[in-house]
């Protein structure tokens, strides 16, 4: 066995799991933009986005691993200990928005929280694209391009939760203001954490290319 | 005098300073669960818990002056760093709900509280004797079953946590609530920094090893 | 061009991008203590002080843009990233803790805002004088010493947090309560952001001296 073929497969194995993670991180933002579109039998949704919560925790766990017990790696230890990392707190963030609607018995969504789970949504099909790019980084434009619309994207996301905030402050009561703060910010959290990942797999775009 | 002395009391202040930092963590928690077990003088015990926090503070100074100032560690001075902070931040939230109990003018503990403080104080215990374990890392694997025992336990205040909310909401007045939920929300997080320092142990545990 | 001349203007670099990111934080702490001093016109105050963020994220996305195309860098990297998201931080806060003044429909401001206002801006006074002496860095004492006068006006804040929130849930509705511990909290956590910074930059003089 030559020295490529031994190189090589470590090389495959951490794309091949970021690839896995930033799949399970887009099917948790699809799971979000349905529960909050359909807010219906919402103990089983929350059920279903709890198991793609675990499913991306094995994931990371396994990244680590490999790091730990891998010499020659395709990044920086540091830029995949941090891109997981990353990915990983998307994916806690939505799984936690979801399960706080339940624990706090919202009985109805609004319009703030579509908007928001929406811009999650399309921030983590950028991400995951700008990840699967990462693989051969023969098009390093095409990543900072995808970064810089996960930028607007949270900016976005920063104004619907500001004039949120102003409007629940304005006709809610104490309690519902309480829950709904919650969940506008932890949602609004989300897309800022797409925003450290994209600004992570910018920094290894530039180094890399 | 040989290399060897001159490079072993090195090492041997970082792993003193690292044991007498858990030992100070875990003091803390044992004073948490005796507040919460017997919430009467509360101002003297959160003025002890101060004390502890401020002697954690002591060590974990020391630690990063120690570090800034030796050529040869033990450890990588990422990993010592890490770990010192990981520590820091249990007890800095230990100490935080202490605090926030009085600031808050809460009157009695509850069995949420008793029940967090008490997955806490477990906790610690774990982390003191990982951290003993990695001056030698004869016993990897016993480092590793006490990390996976740390996360066991987080998911338990997790579980905790998401029920304890789920009843204020339905029983208490929004300012209560408001109160309650932050020290029910920090006691979780004192169990997610356990987690954390956990897998900066395995970390350590796996590369060492 | 020898390589003394090819080397310095990349150091300059650095050292002017931390310059203006360490003014543009003064500055913002500066329209703070004006803004809650002089709490009128508050929508064109909160667009000043956005401005001004959007400046700082400018000169900081400029840092890292140098550090990915550069290879020889005054500091270690990982000191100059570091340093750069620490000053950023500050910023955040201190423009989020305004914006929220005015999203919240606050109508006037309170002695403890006022009082933690200039407790962040005398901080930035220090963190600036440090940020500027680490170009040369023939004085780490007196860093040094500027690093314990922040770390002092932290524990200050930290006090000054504890009273107001005492004092809000012995006089206030759960609305208001829920509106200035908001507003509080953020401006403390811009002390703790202060001395973050400060600590880096102590480390970067212990190191470098």
């Amino acid at each position: 066995m030559g020295i490529r073929e031994w190189v090589v497969p470590q090389d495959r194995i951490f794309f091949d799991l970021f690839d896995k993670l930033a799949e399970t991180v887009t099917q948790a933002a699809d799971l979000l933009v349905t529960l909050v579109e359909n807010y219906t039998d919402v103990k089983t949704q929350c059920h279903r986005m709890k198991q793609l919560e675990h499913a991306g925790d094995e994931i990371t766990h396994e990244i680590y691993e490999q790091l730990n017990r891998t010499f020659i790696t395709p990044l920086e230890p540091e830029e995949i200990s941090r891109l997981a990392s990353a990915l990983d707190d998307i994916l806690d963030y939505i799984d936690g928005t979801a399960q706080q609607m339940y624990g706090y018995g919202i009985t109805e969504t609004d319009a703030a929280m579509k908007e928001l789970a929406r811009l999650i949504q399309v921030s983590t099909v950028e991400i995951e694209a700008a990840v699967k790019g990462i693989r051969t980084i023969k098009d390093p434009k095409g990543i900072e391009e995808r970064c810089i619309e996960i930028n607007r994207l949270e900016n976005v996301a920063d104004s619907v939760l500001g004039h949120a905030i102003m409007d629940i402050f304005k006709t809610q009561d104490a309690v519902t203001i309480i829950k709904l703060k919650d969940i506008y910010e932890n949602l609004e959290l989300a897309t800022d954490k797409c925003e450290d990942a994209a600004n992570i797999l910018s920094d290894i775009a530039i180094r890399h290319s």
